[in-house]
């Protein structure tokens, strides 16, 4: 469900973890709709850093922790794998009760890691804001990447209802269209559904090309479902790990699809095939309405 | 393998039956390639075929069978369900030994009846021109529809060698880039694989996102793999009963392909994950090099 907009809120010391393409667009937006008085990251990368620092996207930069005190703002930017160091970090030397939200695309294992390392310390809120670019680092940053896209937060149990209305009102704040509000288990229930098995679909429907032959007749079909089995390999590998049950339930749910397919063909029942194309064909099309879709 | 660029030929009078987006086209680029010095039309719809005539895309046209007579290359483009109709026609009307070929996008039915009807009298060759547009009717024709697209026929050990020549050396003068040579069966079986399986696994994702949930998070990713989804329901199923068994072996696959990944997926196992999905990325990426796939 969309929250309704909040007053913009204005940070003393927002930090980024992390300054690749999503740090480096968080902490550029933020600056540019004056949403924090100073904006510095934390990173690994020398290179990294300087080349943010270079580019104005962050008025300080460094590889110490030391960076985040005083921060009462802190977007963990990392990748998955990283965030256990970086909440660690957070833990030893952000201050007590600042906000701390994340741009992981998946949840659960995210949330509960922040519940474990950070909780009672500084108050998290669990995020995925989804937008993004096949480019990466600083030197891509975009501060109209969020223009026109949804954020998710995930709030649990455990969450403080001020975090939960200050980061709603961030995300909102540096452009997103719309920040939705759901259980960590269900974003990574959905994102498997509408993300992460149409990945692997792509990737299926190359290997079975490859065994069944073809490929000197594909064509722009053929090029758009399997556009999304060209993308960041590693990347995918660790979403693959890290939403391990959700995918592998879409991936049932796709199987049962694929034996009642096989059932339809082998019956050649003509009127019911044409009834399931064009309920498909409608569902997709009442989505697009939403606007999610279009065109 | 691709044949030989052969000289054009020169028809007397080219017959197209059928003057929607295909049979149009095939007509105007014969027109301007001075392929045939007339080019009729034989249709079912009188509207159609006066738009035909108005646009120019034919010399004449009109619904009596009898228009075929004198027509010395005959292109059967009507939907397949209408081809056990149109080849009665050409039987009929056309002279002996007369040049035929089709559209059609799938082959081992549509040859076999062709060859029951017309073998003997006219000489026929299967083509499948894969080239196309979401428009339909002759006022979307285009005489470089064709371009840069591959062609297959699919000749038999029936087919006449002079008509498989004729047919091909037509074909190429068309415009069309490559034209491919393979029998009935496999050109069935390959465009099951990367045409009618790709069309299925997106109206599947369709269904399994309508089970799961997540529309409201869906992006660019699950735009493109389920574009094929909108396509026209009722020339999908057709297609669908025209090419069951080799769609039923095209699934089967893929659900091969999905139970490895359920496995792969539970395993856990991060190096083997990886590999695949590296091994998806370039085995699509070198056909891509190829041409066909590109960018």
């Amino acid at each position: 469900m969309p929250s309704e907009p909040a007053t913009s809120p204005t940070f003393d010391r927002l930090a980024v973890i992390g300054a690749g393409l999503l740090g480096a667009s968080v902490a550029l937006a933020a600056r540019r709709r004056g949403l924090a008085r100073r904006v510095v990251a934390l990173g690994r990368s020398q290179a990294t850093l300087d080349k943010a620092l270079e580019l104005g996207v962050v008025d300080e930069a460094s590889r110490d922790d030391a960076i985040l005190q005083g921060a009462d703002l802190i977007v963990v930017a990392t990748p998955i794998s990283a965030f256990e160091a970086a909440l660690g970090a957070v833990a030893k030397f952000a201050p007590a009760q600042a906000f701390v939200t994340d741009v992981g695309s998946t949840k659960a294992g995210v949330v509960a890691l922040a519940e474990r390392i950070i909780a009672g310390k500084q108050r998290f809120v669990g995020a995925h804001p989804m937008a993004g670019s096949e480019q990466a680092g600083p030197e891509h940053a975009d501060p109209e990447l969020f223009a026109g896209r949804p954020c998710v937060v995930t709030p649990t149990e455990q969450t403080d209802p001020e975090a939960l209305e200050t980061v709603t009102a961030f995300w909102q704040a540096l452009g997103f269209a719309n920040v939705l509000r759901m259980s960590p288990d269900e974003h990574d229930r959905k994102v498997a559904a509408v993300s992460h098995l149409p990945h692997l679909a792509s990737v299926m429907l190359v290997e079975a090309a490859e065994q069944l032959g073809g490929w000197e007749l594909a064509s722009t079909g053929f090029r758009s479902t399997t556009r999304l089995a060209a993308s960041n390999p590693p990347m995918r590998a660790d979403i693959l790990d890290a939403n391990r049950p959700a995918i592998a339930q879409a991936l049932r749910t796709y199987r049962d699809r694929v034996d009642a397919w096989i059932q339809a063909v082998e019956a050649g029942d003509h009127t019911a095939v044409l009834q399931q194309l064009e309920a498909a064909k409608q569902r997709r099309a009442s989505s697009s309405a939403g606007g999610t879709l279009s065109p």
